[in-house]
């Protein structure tokens, strides 16, 4: 019987070692290492959060938070080292979505067996 | 370089061999082959699910429906089959996080690093 460490291990090596987190992590160096991106793609990523927690708990969305949301997100679209992470960023997102599909079939089949029903 | 999906089906295969998967399958069925029992997890489930659903869109969860989620929570904890389904739950849970907090490790790397802060 595979031991489950020994091969979420190797799992971790293969993603550490893939072509879409090398990606990844030179397209979040460059963002990082040149301080106006770092400094945007920062604001980004609070717009961002902070529009999510805000829903998740039910409130308002203001229309100037909506087009506060819409500028950064238009200068993030032009900038093209930070769009380059953020597509590298969706391409790992897909690779680690497969990797759960994979991962939790079992569960899955258990508890999505219709004889189960 | 290894490959990441035959490294993921690898992890796949150990979790669904595994002992914990292997106890929460047992348990699953012994709940779902008693149509009491089923009823009552079932009603367990349906119930965490709405308070869930309540807390996620910001509404007031009423003191009725407290009093009820307590009833069944009770009702539940009395069943030993339930119990144990919800035990080896447990215990698989805490083996997919194991899981989760492995195969992360590098994105948390990159993007928890204080250099980059
Ligand atoms: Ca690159
Ligand atoms: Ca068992």
């Amino acid at each position: 019987m595979a031991n489950i460490h020994d091969s979420a291990y190797d799992l971790e090596k293969a993603i550490r070692e893939s072509e879409e987190f090398n990606h990844l992590k030179n397209s979040f160096e460059a963002v990082m290492s040149n301080p106006q991106a770092k400094q945007l793609f920062e604001r980004f990523r609070d717009t961002q959060m902070q529009l999510q927690e805000k829903q998740m708990q039910g409130l308002d969305i203001t229309e100037e938070e909506v087009e506060q949301a819409r500028t950064v997100v238009e200068e993030v679209q032009q900038h093209s080292d930070i769009s380059k992470l953020m597509e590298d960023e969706q391409q790992l997102n897909l690779l680690i979505n497969d990797i759960s599909r994979i991962i939790t079939k079992p569960l899955e089949e258990l508890y999505g067996n219709p004889d189960h029903q």
